[in-house]
Parts: structure tokens; C-alpha cells; sequence
């Protein structure tokens, strides 16, 4: 390859994003100075977080310009270093951005570069090992604090963040209780992720479907979905529970924001704890993580899905299929093999 | 007097509370066995909370039954004792409930039978040091965790428990910022609390007061309001900000209740953590509470103010101004003075 594709944010969105929000442009393959590293992405991670990059308020990043390359984590293989811990053929972890070269800066970023550990692939780097793993283990442990023994709710859980935090609420020997939508990955979560409970929640009424797989309530909910998914779960929590607000997917594309639970008052009664956490703030932490995460997968103990679509040309459309739920398990989109 | 007069839950609440969900009731003075105190009930409290006991779904505490004497906290005076700790004349806090005579187990029951401190008055009794100021004392500390130098907002700031709170954290070297209702208690706020900023929520654009008078964002929410003003707080909250959830007053008489807070994401993205608790939790540690209280209102740090109605025929339309807002601090209703 001469040139190095992209994708770049062409219009914010208002309402659900779909490929008109980007727009395609080729330039010249960068040149990394001293100290740089030029990688060629070879996988593409897809997370909901993304939808809120491209919108233009203040967050937890500052959002991507219009006319920039799209923000996304990748892997994706050194082609060129200036730096002396990298060499040409190392597979990395970065935010490689939806085009085909990124100059990385080791050390600089928030998100950094990393070298994959030895023997783990790139699906496994950007699923269960991946800033969604990471997510799944600092927000249930730290911020959830389950006990062994406790109910763990889980919504969003086929996803590649609510499906790791299932298995980990399962081996830390909690009784868990998983939301997904249709057989399909319910079935996996059943068979595969072996949770306790898995709940459709396209077979209507959650709240009841709730309470009945949680005739003593939930002690630990680990949220990724928010709106009447959270407030259904909010009639059903046990005294001194603890909620990890890890994401809100459902209101994402929503143009006016959807109304909150109405039920907030339950927390007072209940004394129950809600807590946003951001994986940026563990980042420091993550060799615990990847550590614990890799003997888990190492024993068979936490399995891993990974949904791998293909084709540069096809990034904007995959990205759309988070958000209706089309993806099973974690949303990946290969561009190449490594060499 | 030789009867016992009592006001009764005649009527589960819809909507706005008012005397007509109770009944006006006589029985005969009843007669304590051993180990039982006499109390006559002198002065009632009124709480925000009251409207919660009166409705027929669970809760930290049972339900008030249908026809059973209203709930209620209460100080009185000890008219027969048999029971070593207690002799005629005691003045104590308890829950009397509404009527003239109430017959206390002490060691029984969530809210015991306390004998007032010497020097300490009912009205105090039943404000800064009473069961509302302990909120406050437990709430903000334990729960806000407010460090010197913060901001710390307070909603239904002039209220028994708002106005404790936020002079705790005034005196913990916070910066404070209160919301209440009209002219006059934002002027109290300001010149007897002495708080930073007193926003009158009544003057419309809650969010943009909040936005002016917290320039760097709000680091600690007490909140005993809820609804709109929970969503208009949760636009400047800072990173790593802790919302202790007292109470949400707003939203105690509607039929429907009303839509959350739509901004709960944001909690996640500043990392913040929303935490419910009930005071009964703290009885244990009360005495702590107390004696910080009592010290505060000694060296003239902490003000109190008390809104005290009169006669045992206006108890119901006087429970009925916490939700009208029409009560200026503590509402109380004073039957007697001691003898």
C-alpha cells in the first residue's frame, strides 16, 4: 500500500450515527521523527463510548473534530520505529483511529501503546484483554465490591464489557443475573458464559423478569445500558447495594434526552450506592487486570466472543451495529493479518 | 387531662396530602406495665418523611397502618416510670406519635426514648440536635465527605435538615452554596447560616444559578429535593463528586411519580458517586453527632431555627406545610410547655 485510507468525521451526529456521519480520504503514509513509531492498524475496536467522542461537549476526552480521523482502539503491527523499545513486527495495542497508519509516540496519550503479551492474539488483545475487559474488571470489583455469595445483575451483558463482568461476578462466586437482547445471546450467555440467570429483555416486561430472577434482590448492578433498563433494575435492589455506572447505551443516539429512573428515591431507602467510573483512571493499574484476565481465559474459566467484521469500507457501517444490538459479543473489524 | 387524644391514618395519601387522610380519635390514657415509661408528648416534630410512612409499600420502616395513631417523633415529658433509667418529670425525645400519651419500652424500637441533655430545650431538641440535624451531621460527613476548600451545594437548604448541612460544611471550611425557596429563607441563609451563595430556586433557570454561583462545578450535592433539582445539579458536578441523597421532597406527593434526573451519564463521565443512606444506620454513633452539635450551637457557629405551630387540632394541616413549603426551619407544633 502507497496510501493510507481513512475515515474522517464528517457531521456530528443528531440521532442514531450511521455512515453519513463520516466521510472518506486518502493521504500520503506518514513519517515517524525520533522517538516515534509507525504502525499499520490491523484490527479495529468498536465501543459504545465512540457515539459520545463525536459530539461536541465537554467529556472525559476532548471530542474529535469535524474533519479529523475517527478516534478508535486498535492493533495493529510496527512498520517503522525511532524508538528503541519498539521493532519493526511487534504487534501493538493503541488508538490507532480508523485509517490504515497512526505514528504513535510511546508514553504520550492517555490511552498509550502497548506491546501484546506473548501468544495472545489480537481478537483476545482487543476483547477480554482490551480496554473492555479492563472496564468490565476495575468497574465490578472496584466500584461493585462483590461479595461471594451476593446476586450480580448485569445488563448489557453478551457485550464484550457486561460479558466479562458476568464471568468475573460467576468466579469470584457470586450468583449472577444477566440482561441481553434475544435467544441468541442468551443461550451463549447460558451455555458458554454460565451465568445463573439470563434474562431476554426483548420478551417485555424487565421489571417483573427481574424480580423473578432475584427473589432476594440484587446486591451488585453493573450497568451498561441506563434508562428503563436501569429503572427497572432500581425496584429490585437489596439494602447496602452498589451500582457500577459503567455506560448508558440506550440513550446514546437519543436527540433529547430520555427521562432518568424515576425511582432514584430507592437508593435513599435502600442505601444504595451509584457510581460512575472511567477505565482511563485505572489505566495505571491495568497489568492487574490483563493479568487476572489471562488466567482466567489460560483456565477456560472466562470465554471470550468476538464478532469480526471485514473490509475498510466497512468500519462506519460496523460501528452503527452496536447500537442496534446487531453485534454478538465483542465488535471487532479486521483489515489485515499480521505479517 | 383524662383522655388521650389521637389523630389516625383514616386515608392512604394520592397526591397532595391533607387533613382529610386522617381522623380525630379518644381512648383512655394508657397504663405502662414494668419496664415501661408513661410519656405526655409536648412538642411534635414534622418531617418530610412522614408523607413515605403513610403509604402502603416497603420501606426502611413499616407502613402506618390504617386507623393506627400517626407516626410521629415527639419530646414529653415522663408522666409514670416503671423503669429505673426514667422518673416523673424526665423530659425525653422519642416517637410519640400524634396524640397526647404514648407508653415507651426504652431499648424497644428503632428511634428509642432518649432523656434530653440538661440545659437543652425541646425546640433544639427536636432541630439542630434532633433526628434532622443528625441527618445532616451522618449525611455530609459520612456521605459527602466534604474536604476544606470544596464546593458543597445544598438543596432545601433552609429546611431542619438542609440548614444543618450546610453549615457543617460552612464550618468544615467549605465553600457553600444553598438552594431554597424565596426572598426570605435565602436571606436567612445568608445572614444568620452564612453560606456563600443562597440561590432562590423560586426566581426560575435553576441550571444557570447553579452554573453562575459554582464557576468551578459543586464537589459535594446534599440533596433533599430530588426531581429537577437533582437534574439541574448534575450539569456542574465536578470530577470525583459524591451526591449524599437525603431526601427527595419534590416528588413525595405525586400520584405519577415524576421522570429521573436525564443526565445520570454524567455521573460517569466526571466519575461521580450518588449514595442513599437512613439515619436509623447512625443511631448507634448519635452521641458523636450530638456532642459536635451541641458544641457548634453553643459557640454560636451553627444557627437553628424553628417554625412552631400550635394545638392539637392543626397537627394534620401542619404536617402539610413541609410539602407547601410554607414552614420557615424546622417545622414543629408544641401541645404544652414542660411542668
Amino acid at each position: 500500500m502507497t496510501v493510507n485510507r481513512q475515515w474522517l468525521l464528517a457531521k456530528r451526529p443528531e440521532g442514531m450515527i450511521g455512515p453519513d456521519n463520516f466521510t472518506y480520504n486518502e493521504t500520503a503514509i506518514p513519517t515517524p521523527s525520533d522517538g516515534e513509531v509507525l504502525v499499520r492498524n490491523l484490527y479495529f475496536s468498536f465501543d459504545p463510548t465512540q457515539r459520545n467522542w463525536m459530539v461536541d461537549r465537554p467529556s472525559y476526552l476532548p471530542p474529535v473534530g469535524l474533519g479529523e480521523v475517527m478516534r478508535a482502539g486498535s492493533v495493529g503491527q510496527v512498520v517503522e520505529s525511532h524508538h528503541p523499545d519498539f521493532a519493526p513486527g511487534d504487534l501493538v495495542q493503541t488508538t490507532g483511529n480508523w485509517q490504515d497508519y497512526v505514528i504513535v509516540a510511546p508514553g504520550a496519550g492517555p490511552m498509550g501503546v502497548n506491546k501484546l503479551p506473548p501468544g495472545v492474539p489480537p481478537e483476545l488483545m482487543l476483547s477480554a484483554l482490551g480496554i473492555t475487559g479492563i472496564t468490565a474488571y476495575f468497574g465490578l470489583l472496584e466500584i461493585g465490591q462483590p461479595v461471594a455469595g451476593e446476586t450480580v445483575l448485569v445488563s448489557g451483558a453478551a457485550g464484550a464489557t457486561g460479558s466479562v463482568a458476568a464471568q468475573i461476578a460467576r468466579i469470584k462466586g457470586c450468583r449472577v443475573v444477566a440482561i441481553a437482547g434475544g435467544p441468541e445471546k442468551c443461550a451463549w450467555l447460558k451455555d458458554e458464559a454460565k451465568v445463573d440467570v439470563a434474562i431476554d429483555y426483548k420478551e417485555g416486561n424487565l421489571d417483573a423478569q427481574i424480580g423473578a430472577a432475584c427473589p432476594d434482590k440484587w446486591n451488585v448492578f453493573f450497568d451498561n445500558v441506563g434508562g428503563s433498563t436501569l429503572q427497572a433494575a432500581l425496584n429490585h435492589l437489596a439494602l447496602h447495594s452498589r451500582i457500577a455506572l459503567c455506560g448508558g447505551i440506550s440513550g446514546y443516539n437519543d436527540i433529547e434526552p430520555q427521562p432518568g429512573p424515576n425511582n432514584i428515591m430507592n437508593l435513599v431507602t435502600n442505601r444504595g450506592r451509584m457510581e460512575g467510573f472511567i477505565i482511563l483512571d485505572y489505566l495505571p493499574r491495568m497489568m492487574e487486570a490483563i493479568q487476572d484476565l489471562m488466567g482466567w481465559v489460560s483456565s477456560g474459566e472466562l470465554k471470550y466472543r468476538v464478532d469480526v467484521q471485514e473490509g475498510f469500507d466497512n468500519i462506519p457501517a460496523t460501528l452503527q451495529r452496536l447500537y442496534t444490538g446487531e453485534n454478538q459479543g465483542k465488535q471487532l473489524l479486521k483489515l489485515a493479518d499480521p505479517e
